[in-house]
């Protein structure tokens, strides 16, 4: 990649959520974002297969690092420590991008088809995960109830973080979800 | 409804899922499954508003007995006995169309549109568990928690369920679940 490079595709990110907050996702073009950000079409095309992508380019990422946290637990790790290792560090990442991470939020709750896209990338994280865990020699089904529920701590402790407009701290709330799991279990 | 109607929604039903099993649900129309019937499309459109219907119409059914079942709940069960207790019941309620549901899930995990569809379904049981959760005066976020929690025990039961076969039993699969939550979250 050129030195420019991204900084365009930051610019299209901005120019991209600015334009679905004011018109909608459905009534944005790609040839709009990029004239919004300054930049030709096909520009955006070096950096998005389309006008989608620019919301989850991202998703694949955060399941990555995901799934690299589990791998790195200690071997002394229980199966929902080594997902509570990965749910804090999640959540340190998206903290970083709170603003962009509300404003998409807004963007996909809008929407029905994104928030099936979204359901899927939740998911294809929940099979990822089960995948880790099984590399760790969890057996099924702990391994695959164990990354359904890291799953729903994610959900849960991320609306919430959503819903407070961002002010609290996201790997806080995300161990306090856990807690909560395992009082609602206990209970 | 005439007295031959509940007759004729199980033959479109037979009809369409051995269909979508032979050919897959893309490559079958209304008018195949109406022919294998021995019914008429008008007949299939009085039943189902569309071929992908025929897969889903039962999901608000359940969906409802859920939702019952959690309101019926004692008031002394804590959340997590209040949903314990409807998942029981819907692992009954789905023992009893046992190869129904083995062939459905077949088709479904062969077609991502049907897949998203079913995302949708699970999204929507967690939004109405949690409604009712609150409905007993139980807080958030434990609420929502404990409505993802119940969806992640029902997936992880039925899937194994189907993966064996059908042969286990359903509710007890659900117990076993629930078990298996209790120790992860005490580990």
């Amino acid at each position: 990649m050129g030195r420019w490079e991204p900084e365009s595709r930051r610019r299209l990110e901005e120019a991209a959520l600015a334009l679905y907050g004011e018109r909608g996702f459905e009534n944005t073009t790609v040839a709009e974002i990029a004239e919004r950000a300054g930049l030709t079409e096909r520009t955006f095309f070096r950096h998005f297969t389309d006008k989608r992508e620019v919301l989850f380019w991202g998703a694949g990422a955060l399941q990555e690092m995901f799934v690299s946290a589990v791998a790195a637990a200690p071997e002394s790790a229980t199966p929902l420590e080594a997902v509570g290792g990965a749910l804090a560090a999640a959540g340190a990442l998206l903290q970083q991008r709170g603003d962009y991470a509300r404003q998409r939020q807004g963007i996909i709750s809008a929407c029905s088809e994104l928030q099936e896209r979204e359901l899927i990338k939740l998911a294809s994280l929940a099979a990822a995960l089960a995948g880790a865990l099984r590399q760790r020699g969890v057996k099924d089904p702990a391994a695959g109830l164990t990354a359904e529920i890291a799953v729903a701590i994610f959900k849960t402790a991320f609306d919430r973080w959503v819903a407070e407009g961002n002010q609290m701290d996201l790997p806080g709330l995300m161990r306090e979800s856990l807690e909560e799991l395992k009082v609602l279990a206990g209970g």
